[in-house]
């Protein structure tokens, strides 16, 4: 089959790699319709995670079932199904918890030992504890399917940020980051009834997104500024923030426009965070939660919501490529002429 | 009257004060009867905050009332009554929130505009806002009187660390520290029906007041010996981890023993930290919830204990002394021969 190979920092190639194939009892082999390019996937494109050649990439797909091993009771050959970006068993006590992020047998897609989501199929470990059948209102429908492609990953993550930040109904939430998790971060709040959402961020384009998606209020002010710009607006900060960039400067700008008692609900990936303020955090009682999205958890809900026309985070998918395209692809997302890359294999 | 007044590091004296007098109609003055020496106060008393000569010392205090301004409703002369370590209006925001540590008009004892509980009569503001009524059970008995001290900071902020952490009925809880906090941080914990408790310490005497308030296990280690007791002891750490210190040490352990899905609770001032693991934070999901306690919105409830008998946290109160021993509790306290001084004026 073929897949999308790393070879070193702003070289990724699709190539030949071994078919896809069932090796435990509790594999599927899934045949992949939609992939998409992660804002993560640039950390090793860019040489900031160190990858070795040769490793597959992507972690976001869906799919049909092709086959699957003795034990899988939940999906059948020629179901759609869509995948988290992680795998897990569905059996352990942090699968039971909603932390399959932390599933003890768990994993994620791509990199030394696992097909990754940017190719023709995926071997999927735990299929019973990993895949969710996408609903046949979902699967019959264009437009719904494409809507569901960002529930792998940014739309989950997004809505993992909200609920880790406590939004609730009539609340004021701030979020952190215009990308495609912040944009979907906006859609989470407005969807969990959030009365004022303000967008902090820099592209005009991205946060014409973010107002089609609930946002009430656009930020394009930066450090202090921004931070003072939603202390004065909110007459002392938001009860929900969602942190969704993972650098230093949004960190800080998210505990920044926090209101005492609130909450910063974080889920970009810290990998340039260095410190957080732990002052402020306390004099204000400030809680931080939140971590890597135990996607497979809110799949479901969340997928009800997309087969009911009520959740279309699609918006966030800006360009469109075949497998062929998925070095280009790449080369968008890193140069910020796309926000996020849906890989069509239909095509 | 005669209070308690800083005049250098190291160097507390008791003097003769202009009397505590009503300033507002929503003020009370309180005649203290018991105070307490803080682990808190030997922040400015080693120096490591900042204080000017003349500045008034204590934050603990129980008494009675001596007069309220016009318009207090709640408490009248005569009632006995204690106090939070701050004062809140309980009319704002944050005070219906339950963070009256963020009033808008509150505020902290002592220092430089208001009386120290370290004295012989403390201005209350916002008298209704910030005392409550001792319950006359508890009021009547010399033993519960004492057991209720501590409920001005020390028990209120070992259960805000705890509710903080998130502790549950039979959960398996870590508690960093063995000062008064974390001692009480272990009784709050046993108190909301965790199964097991590990009490981290270093001092075999507060250790033995740990196992009398529910400690299961004790753990002397430090650092990653102690991490790799608690995670091997609990197979992949404790679901509720109270953070009772404030030194990066304690922070680095809080959230290295925390369990996947997870929470911190962070009650010690962090003055001493620098950095929290945010990358393990994010791998893990574990949360991290706290700051400085909001006894007044605790004490309703656990007065309500130690009324009924279920609450003693007395015996952290390991040196008692009179007004004119404050000094000599304050160098106690500094050389760790006391960990929690009681101040009787009753005497």
């Amino acid at each position: 089959m073929r897949a999308t190979v790393f070879h070193a920092p702003g070289d990724v190639r699709v190539e030949t790699v071994p078919d896809a194939a069932i090796a435990a009892p509790t594999d599927a082999v899934v045949r992949v319709e939609y992939a998409c390019v992660c804002g993560s996937d640039l950390w090793f494109y860019r040489g900031v995670n160190v990858w070795e050649p040769g490793w597959r990439t992507g972690h976001e797909f869906l799919g049909v079932v092709d086959s699957v091993g003795a034990e899988v009771t939940t999906v059948r050959p020629g179901d759609r199904v869509i995948a988290p970006f992680s795998f897990s068993d569905g059996a352990c006590e942090f699968c039971a918890k909603g932390v399959q992020t932390s599933c003890v047998n768990g994993g994620f897609w791509g990199g030394e030992s696992n097909d990754g989501g940017q190719g023709e199929a995926v071997r999927v470990p735990f299929a019973d504890g990993t895949l969710v059948v996408v609903p046949e209102a979902v699967s019959n429908d264009p437009a719904l399917l494409r809507a569901a492609v960002p529930l792998t990953d940014v739309m989950s993550t997004g809505h993992h940020a909200a609920v880790s930040a406590g939004v609730r109904r009539g609340g004021t939430v701030a979020v952190v980051g215009d990308g495609a998790v912040g944009l979907c971060g906006v859609l989470a709040a407005a969807r969990l009834g959030a009365e004022r959402i303000f967008a902090l961020g820099h592209h005009d384009d991205r946060l014409a997104i973010a107002k089609a998606f609930g946002a009430t209020d656009l930020v394009t002010a930066r450090g202090d500024e921004a931070v003072a710009a939603v202390l004065d607006a909110t007459r002392g900060g938001a009860d929900a923030v969602l942190e969704c960039v993972g650098a230093q400067s949004s960190m800080d700008l998210a505990i920044g426009v926090a209101r005492p008692g609130g909450r910063v609900g974080f889920v970009g990936v810290p990998a340039q965070v260095g410190s957080v303020d732990i002052r402020r955090m306390f004099s204000n009682n400030i809680g931080l939660h939140g971590g890597v999205a135990p996607a497979r958890a809110y799949l479901p809900e969340l997928l009800a919501d997309v087969a009911a026309g009520r959740l279309d985070p699609s918006p966030v998918l800006d360009l469109t490529v075949d497998l062929d395209g998925v070095p280009a692809g790449y080369a968008a997302m890193d140069g910020r002429t796309a926000t996020k890359v849906l890989v069509d294999l239909t095509r």
